[in-house]
């Protein structure tokens, strides 16, 4: 990839440092895998995986939260996150119609991993965007397979950006959006971001206007993951996944009805994790107070803005075909040099 | 069958009548379909199709409300349903770890439905309850085509109550429960309810205590479907869902850590459907006033407690397969004449 | 008082054992006040104040959890509860026209305890059930005084139930209703739950029909004040507090429109307890996991019933007045022995 | 009042145009009410009313979505909104231990209202943030008399804004804030926004940083408002609520852990009004549908931002008492001209 992130171009977001890579993967133990699925002229989709850790994530269950913005979309496992506080397998994103093949693919994983052998209930959580201003979505890819791809390709370190993945075919602003991450540091604690850009409004980068295209729609969606070392209760991270919102309004989010805008938090914190023993009775858990959260806050804000705006800088122009118009698509990359309005 | 229902015992709960059929089917346009899919010693499991009226869900849209008691569990389409206040497809029930395959056949199907050639989003409703206790519940039962027959089979009329459906292999207060349904009128309205018993407790009937098995868990599910064809807007249908689980609970049920208890409710109501003309401006919708309510929160509860008895009512002795602790399983039905304690 | 608690009558809900007192301040630290307001034959109100320990409140928070179940009421303090998970004052208890009045006494008595000179920021939760049917509550009684009355009172020990404090003038299934407190005992845990009854429906006494008056119109309230010594967090102390509604419907209450029906559950466990060290940083905060909760829940159905039951056998005939109908009015006790139907 | 408004500095947010005042009253029917209170060198606080049309409000209810982005506040009447969708009440807001007495104003204001004599329940809509960084907030004022004048004090037309009313005490970014508003139009509709700003951050205007007081603590709160003449029903009006937070976070908002930030959205339309006639049965409401919905979010989004960046212009350096600290206090205005980072 030769396009250049965000930071290269000389704009870095917020005040807060980030960790060395400037990835989720800056999070100890998180792995990220993508399945790209490009196919003729039609094909333009794929699934990406977040891991919070390498061992058995259906017996130790990580704490998580979720913030729906606004529930326009398809995302699989969110009731009974929310009802137990915790997720017990890897985060799939994908497209809108294939969150079935997904689940599969999540199941399938889960069930065969040592120690499940006798595992009877499974809460996948698979997130999606809609990519079929790219993409001939109704064709039915990523197949299952294709999906389970991305669980194995999962890996700590460097993140692949841009149109690769479940962004293989996503548009955000009209140009090609995608895959984007970022991280950040607040004292000893690192929290990292991941989305899946696919929305519409008038960009701005570190809030200065930028071309785009407004002629393209506004709707889409937006999945971001975010995760953290720093040993949060559900609660508080329901509330610092609520914050990367803030990050999305930055970028000059339209916000609109069509737009299915969901974060997941989690944390990685082996103190706080949801082992067997820990789940059947009293235990100690470690746990940030509500009054230590707000450097967290502003993290999870900051890193949001410039995964998204990552994601743009990473994706090429790509073509591929409109669905609901049933013609062939073109999406520009973002300019760059940026051309400031 | 031969065995009766809770009213040819002699009990009638509550205070108001029930319709002709007394089952969700009394509300007109209503339908449901049944796949039992029972193969070998091990299979015992299935699908339910609820559909709310005959034409293009998708394009004629029905309100709808989530009630959510306890969210332990894999219910597709969530998120979507609150934020819009509407369902788009059938709903289907089926078996915990065969949601992915429900959300698939959901998908094909409306995908084929004359109309939607151009559609690129679908938000499948797909309620589950597990039934490892009397299923191979790892061995991909129903498949996508099993559950598709529970939406080609869907009818008006009388319902098939018990082992059947996505009741096949379900159990309830340590015996076999299953599919039951129920109705009530109030004023010019009727309310339907269908329900998938799979939770524990200590069963009574009418309030009276009956003979139950307290050595099975107590855990497991219960998804209960509430039809009406009073015109109501989302958040009274939600109010109304929630109401369901008082009917839940006088049976009983423990309403334990581990069972997923849903509630969804929906208007048939021609005149608060959200056709396409009303969804891209104002429009004249009829809602009954939140003053107006009570009555139809009684039949909720009235109807929900029926047919959680129904379901046990009709359900017969099965034997299966217990996939958790890999053994041969027998499940009893309720002894009638019903012994009380 | 001579009128007997239930299970003097012979009658106990449930399976669990009860404490010693069988009250909510079985739960150790746990104290109760009231302050009963009787003013010539139009004011029949009052209000009751619960102290989850006896140390600095606003200090060393609690946790918490809120369950709205029917929202059609004056709740002070929810949201905060919920995002914060704790509670930081008092519970009060009144009638619906005393919340501010309530709140304020709240207020100065959190502002002038030791230690608490500088705050600037409190949330009270005050709840409240309508008592109008026997109490001319435009009248502007309990005056913040009187409110404040009930904080001076609280103490540990048998607690008075029925016709006192915020229970003075409500109504239950046309009966009258009011204070009522039972417990249960789960393993090493203690359970108490205090309620103010003040609904309508078709009263059932372990599930069996009693007579009672059904003319009398089914809205009302009721508020549900659980306190357990189980070291628990706030998500899971919101689905004990949900539980709690179980016990509710199967009492008969009728869910109506009208009804403000919630429950608040707090822990004592000092090692769950919001210090203010705890809050600053990370800590080791002592949690009962998931997979335990399930006999606590037992017990938070069974005590609330038998709350709801008990506040009914205890309150005596009532003389006062109807505020909306503007006339004289009498509420009778429950009928002992009972009159079964 | 000399300073300008933002748009004569010449810059106007968004790309909607705006009302004639550009002001929450440019919503017809509309009236704000002013009660500030200074008094010695440390009483720096007030109210502010908004009242959503000119009649009986208790009686003809207007439909209301209330969005919480952060519940660390005190906002009475949060849970009944939701349950029934609807205010009755004008919504006061005040600071953050006055909401007990804005209560008991609130409610003598609706009971002595001709048609409410024999009213029994109100639910008083009151929303604050913390004014004791200029304000010596544990002396009890506002009053409830000096609450009440703020409803006396309600007109249509224009609105004071800056350190008046509610706002007289408030802080935002280290500056003065206060009370703000914006307005715009989409299409046939028009929407309002009101602020109470005060809370912290780096200031962004327009997404450019500007000089402000980052020693200052990040803490404090804001209330916005909404009022629109759209036909909105109430899940529509909190998806609309929710957008307003858009706005916030794009003046660079913190959005720390003790900011009370909260949104309130109300429909003035007569036809989605509930009369007492429509409350108690079926009737024909007019709603504008999902898919017509996102103009109005731009609009929030955007007014939502410019009412707060108008507090900032409009506030000017006030001295008072910072409460928590004890000591007199000074907070700068914004310096106009601006100086740009």
């Amino acid at each position: 990839m030769t396009r250049p992130r965000l930071r290269e171009l000389g704009i870095a977001i917020g005040r807060h440092p980030c960790g060395p890579l400037n990835a989720i993967t800056d999070v100890a133990g998180v792995s990220v895998g993508h399945s790209t699925v490009r196919d003729g002229d039609r094909i333009r989709t794929g699934a990406t995986a977040i891991l919070p850790h390498g061992g058995n994530l259906f017996q130790d269950k990580v704490p998580a939260g979720l913030a729906v913005l606004n529930g326009f979309g398809k995302l699989a496992g969110a009731t009974q996150l929310r009802e137990l506080g915790e997720i017990e397998t890897p985060i799939l994103l994908t497209n809108t119609l294939a969150t079935g093949r997904a689940v599969e693919a999540s199941l399938a994983w889960t069930l065969r991993q040592p120690g499940n052998e006798r595992v009877t209930s499974v809460n996948p959580i698979v997130g999606e965007t809609n990519d079929s201003r790219l993409n001939d979505i109704r064709a039915g890819r990523p197949t299952t397979d294709e999906i389970a791809a991305a669980l194995s390709a999962a890996r700590p370190g460097s993140v692949a950006e841009g149109a690769v993945g479940a962004g293989t075919g996503t548009v955000a602003f009209g140009l090609k959006g995608g895959i984007g991450t970022a991280s950040r540091r607040a004292g000893a604690w690192t929290l990292g971001v991941l989305v899946q850009s696919n929305f519409g409004g008038l960009l701005r980068i570190d809030g200065r206007p930028v071309s785009s295209d407004p002629a393209h729609d506004r709707d889409g969606s937006i999945m971001i993951v975010l995760a953290t070392d720093a040993p949060l209760g559900d609660r508080n991270l329901r509330r610092l996944a609520e914050r990367a919102f803030g990050g999305l309004a930055r970028t000059g989010a339209a916000l609109s009805n069509g737009s299915g805008d969901y974060a997941i938090a989690f944390s990685t914190s082996p103190s706080a994790r949801r082992t067997p023993d820990r789940r059947a009775g009293p235990a100690m858990i470690e746990e940030l107070g509500n009054d230590a959260m707000s450097p967290l806050f502003e993290c999870a804000i900051e890193a949001a803005e410039e995964a998204i705006l990552n994601s743009l800088c990473a994706a090429e122009d790509t073509d591929g075909w409109n669905t609901a118009e049933a013609r062939p698509a073109h999406i520009p990359a973002l300019a760059i040099p940026l051309r400031w309005l």
